[in-house]
């Protein structure tokens, strides 16, 4: 895990941001040294991850706040990067621990160590949703993956990719979904697996469900950007999908998060924001396309998957059932 | 769908084969000056689709057997062009046809009729089942479509975008895959579309389900590779998840197929041969790469979906329910 890049890094008056659109061929840090650079690189997939973009988020307020240390410049900022990707919930979660400490006068000497606590935190979060998991999947052999949940998406071990990574020494083999249009499992989640030496194969997100008819899928574990109190996971589009064909197939399915993906406010599927993205980022890949301009797409970043679809969610407070959520301490 | 060029024209001495690569962008086509070039479009897909394979590799049979009239050459072509892609199913039915023939003494000019009257037959073969199809998708309104059935895959109208061509006036919209790794749906089936200018929209394979979910599919449908007698559809990659998602949703799940896909030798999964490419297909586009070399994949062209997840096959002999398969005169 150590030769890993870091995707974050805070130095005195910027942050180092992995670029993780030029993953796996480049590893180069676009270095924020701004605020509005910050925002740019959440909004254009620089970094990407709920975890990690709650982070990257805190430390750009810490960039903005520098500039101008005032309660309604931090408002400002928060609305705006809160509407950046408005599916992932930990942003919230780590704004409002800033703005409280802002609303008691912090200084920035303050807020900067409590955002450098924040990312310890969720790194420690990491270790203990793969410890938890680790119980559960030291059983299995064979598991698949969707999208990017390891060190890359959380700056720790991972989510889902942490419950691989501690279970490694028991598994035989990875599936990756390569996961449309940013490649996130064929690109990111392939490039950990490698630098940590564990046996992985790529297949397309279509291909899933016939390895789980073949027999070659013991388990599915994905991450999350958002979980309501009862359970409703936003995760990364195409979840849902492998859900209902792990359903289908007798499969163990299980969502990997830590409690700052946890929106208790909210219940059911009708309240959930799911991100929209520009069409054009499904028509190409570098200079290539493959869809012209005129013809008429829609990009959903994320889906909902139901809670009677998950056998456990398993977080840094434990492996909870649906019916458990609601009663966990979350701050 | 005049304005869409025709998939395949031989001439005395040739076969021009409409480029699919290169579509939608370029409508150029490749010159096939001999069986050897007809194999070549057919395993490096310039040409696709199981009804137009069948079609162009009796024609390459005929570019082929023009040099050398013999029986044994005709099975040696026989055997490379079954080898080539190996799911679908039509190319059997042709070549059977044509092997009749030959064994009976047929001439040239026998065998060239006789090639004529297959491509005839398979473009009236879809004229039927979009007919027969009418009958059920004139009630639907928004329907779901996988990789390309068209005129493209066929030379007529099409298969299941027959049966959509026919209940144009009816339907709203069309919500279109785009079908990895080649983009079948986003390249293909959108081009067709949008030259007979229906409405549709293009979405990543990964969203069907979550539109299904959002209530916004009446339908699905898609073509077939091969089918046995007791139901089973080899089909692209990627139909086994929509079919399971379907049922999922209460959603109706159709195949639309002339009687030349099925295979009524064939019961079962487990001898239906399904055909594995090369990774390095799904690892890029044109000159970009988004994985390295090295990386490990898995690329299975095609998958089986079960009849129970199926409501009617909509073929040229009628709209069949699974256990009127096997009683259908194929010949």
């Amino acid at each position: 895990m150590n030769n890993i890049p870091e995707p974050l890094i805070f130095k005195k008056n910027s942050l180092l941001i992995l670029d993780q659109r030029k993953l796996p061929f480049k590893e180069i840090y676009f270095e924020a040294k701004s605020y509005s650079d910050v925002k740019k690189a959440i909004k254009d997939m620089i970094l990407r991850g709920a975890p990690l973009i709650g982070v990257a988020g805190a430390y750009g307020i810490l960039l903005g706040i520098k500039k101008r240390f005032k309660l309604e410049n931090f408002y400002k900022m928060k609305d705006e990067l809160l509407s950046l990707r408005k599916t992932a919930y930990n942003l919230n979660f780590t704004l409002s621990r800033i703005e409280k400490l802002i609303k008691k006068g912090a200084s920035y000497g303050d807020l900067l160590k409590e955002v450098n606590k924040i990312f310890g935190d969720e790194k420690r979060r990491c270790e203990l949703i793969g410890r938890n998991g680790f119980k559960i999947f030291k059983k299995y052999r064979r598991v698949l993956t969707h999208c990017n949940t390891g060190k890359l998406a959380t700056g720790g071990i991972g989510t889902a990719l942490g419950v691989i990574y501690k279970s490694r020494k028991n598994l035989e083999h990875v599936f990756i979904t390569e996961t449309r249009p940013y490649f996130q499992g064929a690109r990111l989640t392939a490039y950990e697996l490698h630098k940590i030496r564990m046996p992985f194969t790529i297949i397309l997100d279509d291909e899933a469900s016939f390895l789980m008819q073949k027999g070659e899928i013991d388990a599915v574990i994905v991450g999350a950007d958002r979980i309501t109190s009862d359970g409703f996971v936003a995760n990364k589009i195409g979840t849902l999908s492998l859900a209902i064909s792990a359903k289908n197939f007798g499969i163990p399915f299980y969502v990997a998060a830590p409690i700052s993906t946890f929106d208790l406010k909210l219940k059911g599927i009708s309240n959930l924001p799911i991100e929209e993205r520009v069409g054009k980022e499904m028509k190409g890949w570098g200079k290539s396309r493959w869809v012209p301009e005129n013809f008429n797409t829609l990009y959903f970043s994320f889906d909902i998957t139901p809670p009677d679809l998950i056998e456990f969610y398993i977080t840094d407070k434990g492996n909870l059932r649906k019916n458990e959520i609601s009663k966990v301490q979350v701050l």
